[in-house]
């Protein structure tokens, strides 16, 4: 495998920085390529300004537009354009962050919202009545996976079906679905700590040896079934699941997972 | 009232730099107090690093124990600390935001990450086994209310209840109740525009209208139905959900509305 690991934490030895550094070290063990994205270490410019887009940016800004030129023209900046370049090489991602307010870090936000531009993330492919783009399934990074590996301060059963935070599966959905499989990313079941504050000796113990089996299993891990937009399963032009589709009982993001 | 606008987008001629001042017009105009929050005019910070925390950071960084250390001995960043003193002022918060990958931009993540320290919007109130915190209907920032008012790219149909992003309400669902109720905010139903790359003068028009109307009537709207956390809907210590309270035929992230 290549792997590219994105991470986000403050500090090198937050747990966060011990499970990137296991991670590297894992995968490279068992033989893989491993390049890591460390956006703190790199001072990620976390914030989209007109400045990604050169003396050319629109005025007003129109940032999907801008960015799509800027894209097509090879002129983003140097340090998006090395990150697409990480994203082509690698056949898997692993995205490594503590959940912070029930989402990723603003840094690693930020790492999104300037390299996953139009043209190479979104508004790919034709869009008509008939046809809205290849994405969901399809798109410029088909045929990669993705994994997130992520730490939360709360218990599980907060977490659960019934938790009151809402269920993780669902907290993460707009990452796992909206984020990763738009371009076309297949994404594996994530890698979760909880109550990462109260964690002894003995739990890192065992979370370090759970999290070394993912890793050396990744290549046989299914991924999550997010149904794809353009083979069937979705009404044109509303994009609405087709009746009968929705699994049993679930309504919101549920009704997406075959 | 006394309303601050926390806005983030880099461009002032945007169509969110022009509803964040028809906000302004209007509600000074129906005789409001009014503050903005520009986070990009502000050159807000958008990343945590241990020098939001001082000298006394600990090692390896600890974000909630730091942060909650920080605020209880006033030793916040002074950006930061301005930005408590400014919720604290006000009674009505609103977050003019476009939609990038289905939640805020990152220096709006970047502001909250920052100002929702520990102690101040999380990590208040009793934590026992019969009492998990002063959250979710209760807090800090209780008695306030917020409503998001976001441009969307998509049409309004990708997002409705089948729609293939998401429904709306549930990828507005972790800012909404997992970031606002949680410190004790009540969220009004959000204002959203669709489509908005594709907006005519006429539509903006109608836009401009239709945003008027609902901040000039704020005060009579009534919040989203969220459950409080510690008023009988709750088991203890799993903050599961009773069984039999969930609405007809709702999963995830619906059963937290009454």
């Amino acid at each position: 495998m290549k792997t590219l690991i994105v991470y986000a934490h403050p500090d090198p030895k937050s747990l966060n920085g011990t499970l990137k550094d296991l991670a590297v070290s894992t995968l490279e063990g068992a033989g893989h390529e491993v390049r890591v994205s460390d956006l703190h270490a790199m001072n990620w410019k976390a914030v989209v300004d007109a400045e990604d887009y050169g003396p050319d940016a629109s005025s007003p800004l129109k940032v999907a537009a801008d960015s799509g030129r800027a894209f097509e023209a090879g002129t983003l900046t140097a340090d998006v354009r090395a990150e697409q370049e990480k994203l082509l090489w690698a056949d898997t991602i692993i995205f490594q962050f503590p959940l912070w307010w029930y989402t990723m870090p603003a840094i690693m936000k930020g790492w999104v919202d300037r390299v996953f531009t139009h043209r190479f993330a979104y508004g790919v492919g034709e869009h008509s009545a008939t046809r809205y783009g290849a994405r969901f399934g399809e798109g410029t990074l088909a045929g990669r996976r993705a994994l997130l590996s992520v730490t939360a301060g709360g218990p599980e059963s907060h977490y659960a079906a019934r938790g009151i935070n809402g269920p993780m599966e669902d907290l993460l959905f707009p990452i796992h679905h909206g984020i990763l499989y738009h371009p076309g990313i297949e994404v594996l079941p994530p890698f979760v700590l909880y109550r990462v504050d109260k964690m002894t000796g003995e739990d890192f113990a065992d979370a370090a040896k759970a999290w070394e089996q993912r890793l050396l299993t990744l290549e046989s891990t299914e991924p999550i079934a997010f149904r794809r937009q353009n083979f069937g399963d979705y009404e044109m032009p509303s994009l609405h699941l087709k009746e009968g589709l929705e699994p049993a009982g679930r309504t919101g993001f549920g009704l997406h997972v075959r």
